[in-house]
């Protein structure tokens, strides 16, 4: 067990640092955790590392999350609190409800209106004495032991250094997500911002409305103005066209407004090396073009080389200055996955059909981070909201039942009946394309015929579907409210 | 002059550097430009700074306004923009609505719903072509010349380095406020946080939430908990109070619900070294303090000496640890108005009764900045929010009155009756602290007699007086907003 000889490593620096340090984190002098720490002596000895020890038999079973986004939250959503402990673990404390982030960028809608708290989606894990949030990155799981080892996330904190725990499980659902991928191409870790999470959101609109009020400075050539008002997007997805359409509307309406002196050297790039929306009907797609082109968005079919601080090369030598620029061509998988040593499928975590990683015990696998295994005989799903969200709807129930059942505990659940295996049935995928216009194609797979919609009632379709599905009703009333004094006031320029 | 002596020096290294940095900065290639060059070369060659020149007798005359808070936006809000082109030069793009602010803090209202842009204020800076707002600092005044020169703000954008310009004015308003005290205590600058502006806030409101979260995180000792969540506030004056009044609000309600199990550990403590809310009337500050007992806030009388990561140390050597320090002493000059070689009246711009510079011409100076200076009998005024919004107010109207009767160009008002004097007469003070209960004393000074009162009616004046006083309808909207839904889904805990 590689890990826990890095454990002992990271236990041992803990033990030497200073005693202002050691203060800090001495363990809790509690009996669960004399317990616990003989129960981590069979590993290592003369060190402390502290967490939760595994349930007992009379105590109810833990169900350890690890993420929180669309699987691992409605997961928690729908786990019987009464039947299971819950406990999250996860570097932030809400679920970001991605198909609206791109409207933030722009001021669309506000960065707390997508922001769900897990304790909003889970009251238990912070009402319940025994189920928890813990705001920490997982590192490692030893599967044999029923057991992870987690980091804390300290970022923002000067006076503590991050340190480690353990977290025993009965059951663990693996519902970490992927990465952004950029397919090696240098500089874009260091130069592009992704559009993932909240802070990449708010990010953008910092430098969005950085660099409109820095080229109304006086000294500025005319050259460095419409470098850094050209905001370029790579990757014609879903989330790219969406940023570039709310984008385009942000301009047309409110640089034209509040921005007067620089708006004719504001501009749109979007850079993709295939089609735009290729999972889209081929109606659809036209459509968008048209639209966007309209709207002023330049399409640029390319593939980038290089991503310098001012510019991107293409691969045909093009120089592409730029004074923003959005990084959207798809996810792959993250350094943590890779890291287990489990079976993959495309690089994902390797799954049965009742979400099952089956070469271990009660570990279980949703959302982006995971994928069926060929013995399945099935494809590996797309990496979208609705199959993460299905599946971690058909795990909650799973689960449930299993935990009724009885077969809650570690190694409980061999004679269990798991009932019918996870189906995913397609719904439609939906994007918008700004100047209130949306594509909503309801076909079940890009082969099979079906309905598909463009213009005004498509966007009033997504805008209606998606605010129903908005978690709290806080949530869906700030996205209505953002709407509606967007439309009558105009977005917000704060910088802040 | 010796800024120009450091102009100077600073285009020597300007020229110095890299091309490609040049290319980013050479001027505009506009005749308006050949003309400034002209102006600017009677002070330095071989260098180009760049900025907007003196306005012709057949141009409108332009006002430069220097900050963004209550005086300059009151003033920008009411300035004739038919007479005059208005120039705001201000680090920040939006005003803050301060007494609103400790509640964002908490999540009680929300970040954007104290901020103004100041394009929502003064639509002319955004929209008329020769009014702008510049985001940048000044470092120098020409009062000689009617020139200011300043360095853009471009922390954020990795590609460009600030860059110095000069803007000439017809009437120059300096409404630049005041910086927070910190009575040259050690550690203040490094390690607590103010409450100034929303960035501080939304620090505030991030370390909050994080040390409530990592104090939930196996391995954290009891005596770390407490540490890192003990909230310490140092200075009794409103901003200090409302802040401790709206934590332990946040305490009382939040934390019981969403942070069940570190509940038991958060306490406030509000360290000042005289009594609290000196500037209230007797009877209200008697009921303060047992209000905020009542709510959890323990009031300590002390003097700070030092300040440290993990704590302060009182002059009577008591050692106070704290997980979030909060600074909130009252202000006093900045390094810009200490630098200005004009009189003074106790560290601040003196200021006749007509809110001008006397030794300068076309001068005024209004809100934090500015006092009167005691050739005109007068006291200086306190640094409030509506001594400076009444000053921006009455400068506005004085203004448009000059510029109307043709004294709005540079050293053009000499012979223009000014009209009255500017007279403040004080409305009374208002604080929140907690438990929807606030204070309301409407005595016109200190040692005046009037009405004063406490308790719930006066937290219902407090709120219905500040509503109206938000300046736009967007964010009346938002903070009745933000205050039903605090109401009915209590506060948002997302740490984004």
């Amino acid at each position: 067990m590689p890990w826990l000889k890095n454990l002992i490593k990271i236990s041992k620096t803990i033990s030497n640092q200073s005693s202002s340090y050691n203060k800090s984190i001495t363990p809790l002098a509690s009996p669960l955790l004399t317990q616990f720490l003989q129960f981590t002596k069979q590993y290592s000895t003369n060190h402390h590392v502290v967490g939760l020890e595994a349930t007992k038999s009379d105590q109810k079973p833990r169900i350890v999350v690890l993420g929180s986004g669309w699987a691992g939250c409605r997961l928690m959503k729908d786990i019987d609190t009464n039947i299971y402990d819950v406990v999250c673990v996860s570097p932030r404390n809400h679920m970001v409800f991605t198909p609206l982030l791109a409207s933030t960028c722009v001021g669309t809608l506000e960065f707390r209106s997508v922001a769900e708290p897990i304790g909003r989606i889970q009251p238990a894990v912070s009402t319940q004495p025994t189920s928890y949030f813990f705001l920490a990155n997982c590192n490692a799981i030893d599967f044999d032991n029923h057991m992870i080892q987690c980091q804390t996330v300290t970022e923002g904190v000067e006076t503590l250094e991050p340190w480690n725990f353990n977290v025993s499980y009965d059951k663990l659902v693996i519902a970490s997500g992927a990465h952004a991928l950029t397919f090696g191409i240098k500089g874009v870790n260091e130069h592009a911002t992704f559009l993932r999470e909240v802070h990449h959101a708010q990010e953008i609109r910092r430098k969005l409305l950085l660099n409109l009020m820095l080229s109304d400075v006086p000294g500025v050539s005319e050259e460095e103005k419409r470098r850094l008002l050209h905001c370029v997007v790579v990757g014609g997805g879903p989330t790219g066209v969406e940023f570039s359409g709310e984008l385009s509307d942000f301009i047309l309406k409110d640089v034209h407004q509040r921005y007067a002196h620089v708006k004719d050297y504001i501009h749109v790039t979007l850079i993709e090396a295939n089609e735009i929306l290729s999972s889209f009907d081929d109606r659809l797609r036209v459509y968008a073009t048209k639209q966007l082109t309209k709207s002023g968005v330049r399409l640029v079919r390319g593939l980038v080389q290089d991503v310098q601080p001012e510019k991107i090369i293409l691969s045909d030598g093009t120089n592409v200055p730029y004074g923003l620029l959005v990084w959207s061509t798809g996810v792959g998988p993250s350094p943590f996955v890779n890291s287990l040593d489990i079976p993959k499928a495309k690089g994902r975590i390797g799954i049965d059909e009742w979400l099952r990683v089956p070469s271990v015990q009660d570990v279980y696998s949703i959302g982006d981070c995971s994928g069926f295994l060929e013995s399945t005989g099935r494809q590996v799903l797309p990496a979208l909201a609705q199959v993460a969200e299905r599946q971690g709807k058909y795990l909650a129930s799973l689960l449930n039942k299993v935990g009724k059942e009885g077969g809650g505990h570690a190694n409980c659940a061999q004679n269990i009946n798991l009932g019918d295996p996870f189906v995913y049935k397609h719904l439609g995928s939906m994007a918008t394309i700004g100047r209130y216009k949306a594509l909503v194609d309801l076909r079940e797979s890009k082969d099979a015929k079906g309905v598909s919609l463009a213009g005004f009632t498509s966007f009033f379709v997504w805008r209606s579907a998606y605010l129903t599905r908005v978690v709290s009703w806080r949530n869906k009333l700030y996205v209505l409210i953002n709407w509606l004094t967007t439309l009558v006031f105009g977005r917000d320029i704060s910088r802040i």
